[in-house]
């Protein structure tokens, strides 16, 4: 049960972003160099964000990465649900060949059991995530 | 958000011998073959679930794997906290390499968002999996 580098470092980037929000528009390599991580990597998590309208990117000098919404709009769930494989198991995708999958109870009880995880998610917002902005600043600096 | 292979046939192997409790122990090569799934994995599984007091493996002729409990007092959430690997994200381990892992309220919701999700399962017994046993024989076949 892992969330992927994708999932985990979209989060980061969010992260970055609302506790940045009122200076300049941040570029993926000053997120990257923060968090110690692979620029390239962060340019592609950039890119999947863009796409979902979490996060804009401004060209031009001065231009980067800025939240396209605010961040108390933000729930973790919908990111988490936007950005991660759900797919609990193989019998999670049209290819199953789990002989008993058609009458699997088990199935039915891991996908609520995903639900739960996702609706806990749903409570906080990326704002919730920040409310201690002053100290993160602190350590990603 | 994937669960192990090694969790995936956990759980199928306890669900083959709830169905077949009333039947003669069954063996890693008929539970391997009636899944269509390696028989290696299927003995490696069992092992882990000899070790973990959910099945007993039965010497001599006529032997082979039977459940070491009843099935309405295997809690599937036990089951899953006993084979899967839960360290949601890199920081869930002792060598987390995160900056702002020390203020970190994202870990904390995900962590809960787990716990809510292992709840879920914690509702439901190996005897719930196979209330239809009759239509799960059949499939099995």
């Amino acid at each position: 049960m892992q969330l992927t580098t994708h999932t985990d470092y979209a989060l980061r980037l969010l992260i970055y972003l609302a506790i940045s929000e009122q200076k300049a528009p941040a570029t993926v390599q000053e997120i990257a160099l923060s968090y110690g991580i692979s620029a390239n990597h962060i340019a592609k998590v950039a890119q999947t964000l863009v796409q979902l309208d979490y996060v804009k990117s401004l060209r031009g000098r001065g231009g980067g990465l800025v939240l396209a919404r605010q961040a108390h709009t933000i729930r973790i769930g919908s990111v988490v649900r936007e950005t991660e494989n759900l797919k609990l198991l193989e019998c999670f995708g049209p290819d199953s060949s789990c002989p008993i999958d058609p009458a699997c109870t088990l199935k039915k009880i891991l996908g609520r059991a995903q639900e739960a995880f996702l609706e806990e998610l749903d409570r906080h917002t990326l704002a919730d995530l920040v409310t201690n902005g002053g100290e993160l600043r602190q350590l990603l600096a």
